[in-house]
């Protein structure tokens, strides 16, 4: 039986998996946080320690890895992470075929996780498919003729920057409206920051926000998408405001990709997905709004959970060998 | 030596080609327009009536067909013509095969100018590219790995219906702020016409329209998209302003698409792109803000012009072939 090992570098946490052909139940299974002033090496080395515990005196048949930053995947080279220094140009597949010698695929989350949905979960049956990771930001990864479709330079899937209000806030890559810029965890929470800057604090304490100041108290700095979630949930006006405007803007972004691309299926995942019902019957609305009627797709969650990139890698590992 | 024979059912025009294959110069070639009062029956009889004089005595080894419409390419079934009554559901390769005895290929016309682009055109040696026409509607096609995509349902390459500008104007699919709503021909000279008729007439005459009016005189229903052009290219403060927007909505539109798909190239073709220095800068220089900067892309022009339907019909029946 041949064994198939699963990395996952996540910026803020390292996984790795062991499992046999073709079973859906891992053998092994290990997961450690990053540390505070994590770099490539060091998280490199944890790595390390982490496969070596796994892997005890076996070899495995072939290693998928998922990365969370951009990835040369022809090549399995980090260009960089967002999150750890050091990356820059690191040849992760190289470095890992030479200590391990078999071979070795790397890609970057997105790709990665839309594979593992593919493959293994919510995905699976749909040889054209679209998965959407919203969380502390949006990105995607397409599965075309059931293959990875990675883009001419491997920057396919960027959902994140499409433009779906040219008058919106400005987002951090200097246009304004991207879907990341209204969707995105940490952009929710500095939208409600922002409005509530503005409210004269008679209409803060009367109307709006009192559930988030709730949770939050006057620090405002505590906010997190999941908070502006939870307060939407519990009712708060302005909360709901922001996780519609959110809900929007991916509708926008969806239909617009089904206008396009035509594929079976959307698969989204990561926390913001977790807003609830209403998050979800906005974002449906507006997307089949979005796109012609004769478009026809369907938007369901992903199920694979925090797991997605690690099954991914064993889907990569599998069809690379 | 195989004889291809290419069919272009354009709405208002209808041509066909004769070609050995592997050959880019025509045998024979014969086009005619739709009468006014065209419906599918009368055009079928039309295009018999070319091919039976192109082909004289010989015999097609395959056909290659351009529908002006949507089209169910795996069966070769017509959906609808906008233009021509009558052609619901039309089974048009299973019409020709059993007529000819060969196998045939149908698509819709912006898929096959992508195809042929991609094969004899502006797209030679790109194997990911994304084909624009920009005429009376903006429609795309998809060449991905050297093939084209169609989508799940047939319905890829709708960019004239994405959406760049949720609070513009009102676009016959609904929606607001479409890239056919402010890009296509009649859409700019129904924008001038809207502006024009808000102005007050001491406005009107002084400075903006002026060159406009030049050319149609008061009868603002003459007016057209490339008469916008002419009168841009003029110096028309108002036709500059609406094929500017035109030009931003399309390099919004090509920005978005750019950083969901990654192709090599994006070849434009259609009358509207023939408006000159301005458009094109304005149009590249919107589509390279809107991308990341680390998504790499061009935009060229079409180079097969009018023959475009003809030359992928051609490259459509070598392909099924």
């Amino acid at each position: 039986m041949t064994l198939i090992l699963a990395l996952d570098f996540g910026g803020t946490k390292l996984a790795a998996g062991l499992v046999n052909v073709g079973s859906r139940k891992w053998l092994r299974y290990e997961r450690r946080l990053s540390p505070a002033n994590a770099n490539a090496s060091t998280d490199l080395e944890i790595m390390r320690s982490l496969v070596y515990s796994l892997l005890e005196d076996t070899k495995p048949g072939a290693i998928g890895v998922s990365f969370g930053g951009p990835v040369d995947a022809s090549t399995g080279t980090v260009r960089l992470s967002h999150h750890v220094a050091g990356w820059e140009n690191i040849p992760l597949k190289g470095l890992l075929e030479e200590e391990f010698g078999v071979s070795v695929g790397v890609d970057n989350d997105a790709n990665v996780a839309a594979l593992g949905e593919h493959r293994f979960g919510a995905g699976q049956g749909y040889d054209s498919l679209f998965y959407i990771t919203v969380s502390t930001g949006v990105g995607g990864g397409w599965i075309l003729n059931g293959q990875p479709w990675r883009g001419a330079g491997g920057m396919a899937g960027e959902i994140g920057h499409i433009v779906v209000d040219p008058a919106g806030p400005v987002c951090l890559c200097g246009k304004r409206g991207c879907v990341e810029r209204l969707a995105s965890g940490p952009y929710m929470a500095q939208n409600v920051r922002e409005i509530l800057d503005k409210e004269p604090p008679s209409r803060q304490v009367r109307q709006v926000g009192e559930v988030l100041r709730g949770l939050v108290g006057d620090n405002l700095t505590l906010l997190t998408g999941q908070l502006v979630s939870e307060a939407a949930a519990a009712g708060d006006d302005l909360a709901k405001e922001v996780l519609h405007k959110a809900a929007w803007a991916l509708g926008v972004g969806i239909g617009n990709v089904a206008n396009l691309m035509n594929p079976q299926r959307f698969v989204l995942g990561g926390g913001v997905t977790k807003a609830g019902a209403d998050f979800w019957q906005v974002l449906r609305q507006v997307a089949r709004e979005t796109a012609l009627p004769e478009v026809d797709f369907e938007i369901v969650p992903a199920i694979l959970g925090d797991d997605a990139p690690l099954w991914g890698a064993v889907a990569l590992a599998e069809m690379d060998n």
